[in-house]
């Protein structure tokens, strides 16, 4: 609930129950720093916006529009997921809301990073609005559409002391260099994969089954990224020196497709302990050996601990393995 | 704690209070009944039985050595997941001590079934032990000593008037013959699978990971049985008709390798829900054709429901779609 557009939360979100009052966003940004947790905002743009259009419908193209009209290729949909809307990059309407948003946030998290988005920007959505086919047809383009919307927005997070974080593709489309990068793959960092697709009538399924034991499990970035996974993966893997030294760090991400308060602490802890691990000291011990077995008794300790605290970790091993040390090692530690 | 053999559960549980009394199990049989569920003991023989050593030393072989010692081969070690243990056929006061528990275990579960176990029985724990060695070395066999131990135990069971449950790889070995079966296989039915291995120091690790996209996500079931996996699967694929008429159901399984109270709800529900409704009614309209679509929405809604009533089942979906039915499929309903 914005202070400057209360409509969006009023009309856009899914009930009177489910909102965030400024005073519960500063409540969680204490908790946090009162526990060495920094929360930033992320307010994605100009994707991911359907709900806007509840409030402003004229500022948001394709909103409440089928995702996936059957027989429509790839190139011709509406969005990379269930939900559709993005803001309109040629209504003059756009900025000023969109600046009364970034101007809020901005407020309520004292935080030197605002992410602005730039997520899954799927050209087809704005081909639906009748304005941007016309800019098309004079020959515009889809990329002048992405600088002018980075344009109007960038400089003003710039002139409210706040770094810019986006997502990479925005970045490429709108030929913005931007160096720096925080690392967040789907395949080693995404907490929701490998739970099943979430969309309904998947020809995947169609086929008979002669083995569960391959491929993603019904999920577009499964299986499951385990916490050896997440451990396991150097997130430098494959760059140059100087390539490297642009990678400030990685984040894990829950994006909350298949989780909700049932599974929340489950999906996120101890994976998310394994990461912090691996880029605080590495995934290695000093002979360059990865060190896996050693960081598996520690986690699981450091899980039980979670737990003791009422934390709903997920268990790596069984209770067996606590109580006999070692035992579960593929080698003994007395060999 | 077993009335006949109260020395195995005071000696052998992780403590007193990781015990079931008989007053417990009866209250779950009742709870069960009360709610429409029967309750069937497994007690799993000869292997996987290294908790009875800690009161009966003499009637276990190669307790608590090590499961996988470094440099032997598969053939030769002593289980096939750490924990070591075998009920050693060839001690007469192996049958006294498990009659007992059987007859216990008959009396407390008053269902007309008993699941006698015969998992993972590794031919290493045996020759560990002297007697057996010397049985071998004149001329015994491993398949006699399988033949002695069922058939010290199996009549017993029958006599108490219960049919007798046995896992498959036992059967097989023992040359006993017994057709109906139930399907719980390890690629399509296991619930725990998919959430990395427990197995520590796993050299499967080691090399820089470039995808954390396929394989198994490090667990040797992986990767997670979606409820997709599940409610595709066809229980009788591949078997001819005579075959299938064997068939009497199926089970899936959770084993609790990575399971505890902090994560039983999610990984059972709304999975076993559907396994449950294949099993009842199919997982194909009457045209033939597979329907997960509609299965979905009502998986979901079934779980909202759950979830009401106190259960944390897993979301399926995010809460967009249920608030837009239809509009997460791939095909639009009105189209």
């Amino acid at each position: 609930m914005l202070p400057s557009e209360p409509d969006l939360a009023a009309k856009g979100s899914y009930g009177s129950e489910m909102l965030y009052s400024p005073a519960d966003v500063a409540t969680i940004v204490r908790f946090g720093l009162d526990h060495g947790v920094r929360v930033l905002p992320e307010i994605d743009s100009p994707a991911h916006t359907g709900s806007w259009a509840v409030a402003y419908p004229d500022i948001v193209t394709c909103a409440n529009m089928f995702w996936w009209p059957a027989e429509s290729e790839w190139a011709d949909r509406l969005a990379s997921e269930p939900g559709t809307g993005q803001l309109n990059p040629l209504n003059p309407n756009t900025y000023q809301v969109l600046k009364n948003v970034i101007g809020d946030a901005v407020a309520l998290f004292p935080e030197p990073f605002y992410h602005a988005g730039g997520d899954e920007i799927i050209p087809g959505c704005w081909k639906a609005d009748p304005a941007i086919q016309s800019f098309l047809s004079e020959n515009g383009t889809l990329s002048q559409l992405l600088e002018k919307f980075v344009n109007s927005t960038f400089p003003y997070i710039v002139s409210l002391n706040r770094t810019v974080v986006y997502w990479e593709d925005i970045l490429l489309d709108a030929n913005v260099k931007v160096d720096p990068a925080i690392v967040s793959s789907s395949e080693f960092y995404y907490l929701d994969c490998g739970h099943g697709g979430f969309v309904g009538n998947d020809s995947q399924y169609d086929p008979p089954p002669t083995s569960g034991g391959g491929g993603n499990g019904g999920s577009w970035c499964g299986p499951f990224k385990t916490w050896q996974t997440i451990y396991n993966y150097d997130i430098a893997y494959g760059l140059t020196p100087a390539e490297t030294k642009l990678v400030l760090g990685g984040e894990v991400a829950l994006w909350s497709e298949q989780a909700d308060p049932t599974v929340l602490d489950v999906r996120i802890w101890p994976r998310a302990s394994a990461m912090a691990e691996t880029l605080w000291s590495g995934n290695r011990d000093e002979s360059g050996k990865k060190r896996y077995a050693e960081a598996m008794d520690r986690l699981h300790e450091w899980r039980h601990r979670m737990v003791n605290k009422g934390i709903k970790a997920e268990p790596l091993q069984p209770l067996w393995c606590i109580k006999n040390p070692g035992m579960c090692n593929t080698v003994h530690p007395s060999t």
